[in-house]
């Protein structure tokens, strides 16, 4: 299920509208397919999986991350269907499908067919893949990351408004692989003035992974930028399960003072800068105590001479 | 080594003005003799470890982390000397002691006299645990701790100034056991007259530990306060090699722009603040290349959900 889960992760910002799972065909202990849902959300994981298994996927288990879907559309057949009329024996899945089109129906279809079913295998692992279509599902809205890239003591440029460059290449090289694992791109009005950012992934082999880009701002966006006239404005854009969102301390406290962040990415440099820019304006905080309980660490490295760390927000 | 290393660091913030040495007297595979420089600076650690080991010296290896002292001084003889006497065979150092009475000297005496002596034995960690007496020898003043307690924003209290707490129990609880390594607390004449606070040991057992507290302020200080006028009259404080600052963003912006800091502690909460109070007022920072390489990260631990970072200034 751990590798089902890894090359689900390939699908991360390109499998929009649909969930990035990842499949594998298991057949006498040897893996006979592999599949991750293609770009633009079709074929499925478990399509392209049984298509690469061939007649090896009768009496196989199917390793999926998300349980098959149950409903047929226009644009291809069910997975469930597909997994029948193959004859897998057996199907382990990382969680039930949230969308009320599949919601157990999947499972439902498979044991009615006689095929063994076990679920919630690795499903905090399996969630953690595909948290973009997740959030969707639950909170009608992409997943939403806010990096920072600081000093010490908590800054993102001099007063001067100077930001190159904090951090090193390493965690420079780090963001670019965030950007390409995001469809969309937001900056504050601030920062496109400011510094005129490309936002582009800028890695070997990864250019053609740029997302799209787009500006927090009340005024019309300029061109070749999208505009987000407010944050919950990202509710309503279509095709954006991941949405990055670097920066400036405007943009950043917009973002959070609406519950809108998910997870904080902060690459920190081992700098001081003193009077610099605070990385976040105000957010309406007025008592410590409201702070507390919202954010959990979930990851911290060293890259280069920096560190980076992961926060997830703690939602009940 | 790393015993008698260990053993010495039970003296830091209680042997000034003399370092905190550690001892071991080893013989035939077993420690016979245990010492530690005593408060106020005598009896030295070797002293005590032979005092312990008595006639089981004869013969036995000596362990301490500072080169024997080569001076005899009114309030007590050298150690080399009382080495010799002992009838040890074998002396192994951490480092040669930088005070010019010794210097070198303290081994010439052993070797004269027949014993085999060995240096540099573990001498970074050695150093470490003297930091404070090493860097009045270099530096000519006490060593530099910086502590903040932040958000991940960077603040060290909200915009109207309160601050309790940004950081839960454990994170306080290592910050008094910090408090107890040094000689003398500062903090700013804000702190003083925002949070008026005790800057004393409460952990139990350590209460005897609380350090002189001292106020940086133009001003004279207040009953019960030391006063320090500016950042480096610290040179001239007598009995103090080990000096914690404890903010705020001024006094802490005063050390790091005269280049007094040399320990970093920073305690830092999984919180974001927004606009509150940034950690460090201006430091004369113009151009951010002149910001990197001075700082490295020696520690980084959880402490309850707060993480704690160690960072040491790099001088060349
Ligand atoms: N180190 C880093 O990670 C990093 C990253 C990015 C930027 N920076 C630095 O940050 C600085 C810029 O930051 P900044 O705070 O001045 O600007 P900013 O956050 O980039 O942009 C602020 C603008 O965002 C728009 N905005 C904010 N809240 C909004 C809301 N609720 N609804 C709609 N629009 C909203 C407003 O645009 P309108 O006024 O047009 O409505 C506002 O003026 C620069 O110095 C840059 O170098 C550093
Ligand atoms: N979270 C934490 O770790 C933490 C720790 C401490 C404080 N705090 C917060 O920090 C805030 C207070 O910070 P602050 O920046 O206002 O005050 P501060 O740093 O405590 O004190 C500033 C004062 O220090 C003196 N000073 C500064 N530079 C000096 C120099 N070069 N020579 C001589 N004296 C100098 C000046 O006193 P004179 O004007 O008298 O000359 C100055 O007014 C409070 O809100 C407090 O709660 C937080």
């Amino acid at each position: 299920m751990a590798a089902a889960a890894a090359i689900g992760g390939r699908a991360r910002g390109l499998s929009a509208p649909n969930p990035n799972v990842g499949a594998l065909i298991v057949s006498d202990g040897r893996i006979v397919g592999r599949g991750w849902c293609q770009p633009g959300g079709r074929p499925h994981a478990e399509a392209m999986a049984l298509a690469e298994a061939g007649a090896k996927s009768r009496g196989a288990t199917c390793y999926t991350t998300l349980e098959p879907c149950a409903h047929a559309s226009p644009r291809g057949p069910a997975c469930s269907a597909l997994l029948i009329a193959a004859g897998v024996a057996r199907v382990v899945g990382g969680m039930i499908d949230p969308d009320p089109r599949t919601a157990g129906a999947g499972y439902a279809r498979l044991r009615a067919a006689g095929i063994a079913v076990t679920d919630g295998v690795l499903a905090d692992v399996c969630a953690a893949t595909m948290e973009g279509f997740l959030t969707r599902q639950r909170l009608g809205r992409p997943h939403v990351t806010l990096k920072l890239a600081l000093s010490l003591d908590g800054c993102i440029a001099l007063a001067d408004g100077s930001s190159r460059w904090i951090t090193g290449a390493a965690a420079r090289a780090h963001a670019h692989v965030e950007r390409a694992r995001a469809e969309m791109i937001v900056v504050g009005r601030g920062t496109l003035t400011a510094d005129a950012p490309r936002l582009d992934v800028r890695l070997d082999g990864l250019e053609g992974r740029s997302p799209r880009r787009a500006v927090l701002s009340r005024d019309p966006p300029p061109d070749g930028w999208e505009g987000l006239p407010a944050p919950a404005a990202i509710a309503a854009l279509d095709g954006v399960d991941h949405l990055l969102v670097e920066g400036g301390a405007g943009a950043a406290a917009a973002f959070l003072a609406e519950d809108l962040v998910d997870r904080l990415l902060l690459y920190r440099a081992p700098i001081v800068i003193g009077d610099g820019r605070p990385a976040v304006d105000a957010i309406g905080l007025t008592d410590l105590s409201d702070a507390h309980g919202r954010w959990r660490l979930r990851d911290a490295r060293a890259l280069g001479s920096d560190r980076i760390e992961v926060y997830e927000r703690q939602r009940s």
